[in-house]
């Protein structure tokens, strides 16, 4: 009944890309109509290209003077962590043709903006939490001045990072892709989403309002990163729309299984603080549609996710398709 | 003898821009031998510019969703201020041809940057003031959380309006720009600056540690804005290096003069609270260098400064000259 309300609800706001059209005959050209890439090894894929993005991240950030700065830079940013963004924008870009060294710079920024933006957040004056990635948060270990500096440090670096260090890419492009980034993460995006989340603390939260924080402080930056990636793979602005899609509807499947794993999921396995958002009272998909509905609207995403990337070659796309899977198989 | 024993430092360091070379005479042309142009009224000039850039930030941020985040950005944006770095970018971009219509959106970031760092600096956690401009502090009005995530949306905003506002420049002297920005205020800049300043309070501090902190602090967004203004002007890289030179003599004046004036000047006059730096027992060129030593060093340095922008045409080099008398003029 919930999705139902959601899907109408999604009707009335036009966010037409949140309704299941499964059953929707595609009229998109499918480039290939082949099984998808028997060959592919999703973990194995994803293993591997988290090893090459610690490796680049590892040397993105050098320990340099003044060193505790530098140090507390590294800290969260080398803790681990799914690299989600800089894997969908390597495989975007990889998807149309473009190769892994030009889009590398572009892939970490977006890792260090995610970083610098949940060291913020687990400020003592934000969501004041203690762990992140299975350790003690960036303010606990540097204290919270340093910790806002570095903060601020990573966001400077991303973007003078991608200046610098992307090579063989147009500079038209590269000017749209800092600038897709840095829309995605200010006032009407990532901030914008963190604000409205700070102040629906404890408050009763509507589901417009909740797919308002959703969106814009984690939805945005999913688009970024395969829009980037695709721009810096030289792919045209209909393969730019069709993953925007694909990035929408599983980045609000990934939020949707966090709120499930932060019921579910343990504070050892998840590498933060687990009944985080219970505590805070916080609006979660589960408290609002139920763990069931929440479950299968989770799935429901994915598999439209799915149907918007049939639009090109399956053997190109398998990593696109690892990934949507991925989103609702996690346990952490 | 201070002045003496800074000059044989700086000498040591290779700081040679710090060596007063009054009487060594200039190897590189001048354009033009007339004098300052007799019509220029800087006072007037000045105004008209602050007037141009105010209205162009009120235009940059508007009071959009989510209401008091934008509030809060615009809050100590809009609260006056001296709009030092706008009119050294505008003055440099007019001074090699450029118009200030192309130059205006990297003119706004330039302020857009320097409001955001005085907002963190401001924080309980850094230097924990309560006047700025005249006005309570960011975080006194709207609280640390927002306060944090109004810099953070500054700061995006500021590279933002670079890339998509900037008209008639070549997207490679945008792309140069923007990293330079970035670079200026990042680990290797600002932040650094920011960082060694914090870590300085209390203890005693060499001079070398003090031009540390002013170089990275102020001194190479001050450099930075003058370089961006050549780039996006048409300018060639010997008019970027002379202005670099200008810039570091300038900015340094600025600083020991702003040293100054937290000894001379009133609270009410500086906006900000007078008295500050003795409170913290923090490192000032009056404190390692005596009064009258630190007055005649940035009148130096103001000479310096004037002299290596006789390369040009001292009609368009005029607000620049300008400029640099009220470095060590003013009293607020």
């Amino acid at each position: 009944m919930m999705a139902a309300l959601l899907r109408n609800k999604a009707r009335m706001a036009n966010l037409s890309w949140l309704q299941p059209r499964l059953l929707i005959p595609r009229k998109r050209p499918i480039q290939s109509q082949s099984n998808l890439w028997p060959e592919f090894k999703g973990e194995e894929y994803m293993t591997k290209k988290i090893q090459q993005i610690n490796k680049a991240l590892d040397e993105a950030v050098p320990l340099q003077h003044p060193t505790m700065l530098h140090q507390a830079m590294r800290y969260t940013l080398l803790a681990g962590g799914k690299r989600l963004l800089p894997i969908l924008c390597i495989a975007s870009c990889e998807l149309v043709g473009g190769n892994q060294s030009s889009v590398m710079p572009i892939a970490c920024a977006f890792e260090m903006i995610k970083t610098e933006g949940l060291v913020l957040d687990d400020l003592p004056c934000m969501d004041n939490d203690d762990l992140r990635r299975g350790k003690p948060t960036n303010h606990k270990v540097f204290g919270e001045a340093t910790s806002i500096l570095a903060s601020h440090a990573l966001l400077c670096l991303a973007i003078e990072y991608v200046a610098t260090r992307t090579k063989n890419v147009s500079p038209d492009r590269l000017i749209q892709a800092i600038a897709e980034i840095c829309s995605t993460i200010g006032s009407k995006g990532a901030t914008a989403g963190q604000f409205a989340d700070l102040n629906s603390e404890g408050k009763e939260v509507s589901l417009s309002e909740l797919e308002f924080i959703h969106k814009n402080k984690t939805g945005k930056i999913l688009e970024a990163s395969v829009a980037c990636g695709v721009l810096v793979g030289g792919g045209n602005e209909e393969q730019i729309q069709i993953l925007r899609k694909y990035a929408k509807c599983v980045g609000l499947a990934f939020q949707v299984w966090d709120d499930i794993l932060d019921i579910t999921g343990s504070t050892e396995r998840l590498g933060k603080t687990a009944g985080k958002d219970l505590l805070c009272n916080k609006a979660t998909y589960p408290k609002l549609m139920g763990m069931d509905e929440s479950k299968k609207f989770a799935r429901q995403l994915v598999a439209e996710a799915k149907e918007e990337v049939s639009y090109f070659d399956s053997t190109r796309a398998a990593p696109l398709h690892h990934f949507a899977d991925f989103a609702v198989s996690r346990n952490m």
